[in-house]
């Protein structure tokens, strides 16, 4: 049997993405990897899961390598589920999700498939790190991204992470020589302005395209959106307990 | 011009549920009520959001009343966003969500649309209580849930709630003289413990339904899941902020 960590890689922008064929190919000397990703994009899914339809799942082959892959027709969440549950022989050691085709930081987090898969694996006990890249392109260039993937997971193998803690990794999209090292920050104060680009059909039907500005309205030098701009790698540890703690108290004053 | 509170109902049920029937009937005599929510059920949808398709929206007359309606093609956190910046005239003072037709306690916060719909709003800041009644069932009897939905709805519109802070309310399945009272709780840690249905399509293919066990590993006698069970309604303010603060310390000595 091998000694070397069983890691399941996954993501929110399909099995066949270049961010996902990245992450793979930095895991594969680090661990046995096995894949299970969704089969088709599932940006913005957030932490949905699949309730009240069916789930396929398929082996596939889609370029060399000793990985082990599995598309997936459910979302994020539902791979990891499906993972953990039937697919996988043992606990895997790690879960990585991305690399996603764009940013992750922020509230963005509470959007993200990429993230809502590495929360999974966190709920479920495996320690899980999200990688996302400041670029939306399916083309985009993941090379600067490799030696910050290996050596944050590097690290996660080493130290393990606290039960409940998940890390939203961001890379900003700049040259590698320009990137300045990894900085650990809290989840910036920032937020989507939308705007609705309304348009009508060839019948006449009002309807919208979602579309909107990222404003960050937090002046700290501490945040996720603060490091990336200043050209830093950020790592956000994350949690799920969504308690405000600090307004139990308060609460409690109401005449309730 | 009313000086009622404008007052925005959502759910993740779809918006001819009875739980959001009860929930605008009670909204009425508070507020004016306009009722934005999905056109077919999107349980476990999460914070998913539509980022690839087109959005409708559709002016709509369920039952009697002094509400205004619309149905929506999108996710319940698609309606309130839809809601703030295309189909309202201002800013409403509450966004009410539920009542959900089965539990939002404990973790399923994060899975929940109807917790996604309360949660987006409150990034908008806008004041936000998500309500759910521990029964599944379409035909659940709501009518234990009114006077503990208007007491908590009353009681934020006078209070107000901190920015960032949203009410997660849970009311247990028992008659309404049994229930003890409502206690403010923390999210307890809890999980639910996966079982996939494996079968056979007649074509020999495998799939999948998703099938589980909701496991409490939480002793505390302060959690939402120990309200519940022993007859409270629970009220969670809960925060999407997901930054792990007591973990930052320590990843900053690892080696990165």
């Amino acid at each position: 049997m091998s000694k070397k960590p069983l890691i399941l890689v996954t993501n929110d922008d399909g099995i066949n993405a270049p961010g996902i064929r990245t992450l793979i190919s930095v895991m594969n000397p680090i661990g046995d990897v096995v894949v299970v990703a969704p089969d088709s994009p599932q940006s913005g899914m957030g932490h949905a899961i699949t309730l009240n339809a069916t789930l396929y799942s398929k082996d596939v082959i889609f370029d060399d390598g000793p990985q082990k892959e599995f598309s997936c027709s459910g979302t994020p969440a539902d791979c990891v589920k499906l993972a953990l549950r039937e697919l996988l022989d043992r606990t895997p050691d790690l879960c990585v999700s991305g690399i996603n085709h764009g940013s992750n930081s922020s509230i963005n987090i509470i959007y993200s498939g990429t993230m809502s898969a590495a929360i999974e694996a966190g709920i479920e006990g495996v320690p899980a790190i999200g990688f996302s890249l400041l670029d939306y392109s399916w083309d985009a260039n993941f090379e600067p991204c490799r030696a910050f993937v290996k050596s944050i997971t590097e690290n996660v193998l080493q130290h393990g992470l606290p039960k409940g803690v998940i890390l939203n990794v961001n890379i900003p999209n700049i040259p590698e020589k320009d990137i300045k090292g990894i900085k650990v920050c809290r989840q910036a104060k920032a937020n989507w302005v939308e705007e609705f680009d309304k348009r009508k059909t060839p019948q006449g039907r009002d309807y919208y395209w979602l579309t909107g500005k990222f404003v960050n309205l937090d002046g700290g030098n501490d945040t996720d959106e603060w490091a990336l701009e200043n050209g830093y790698v950020s790592i956000v540890p994350a949690q799920f307990d969504l308690t405000a703690h600090h307004f139990i108290k308060d609460l409690n004053n109401w005449n309730l």
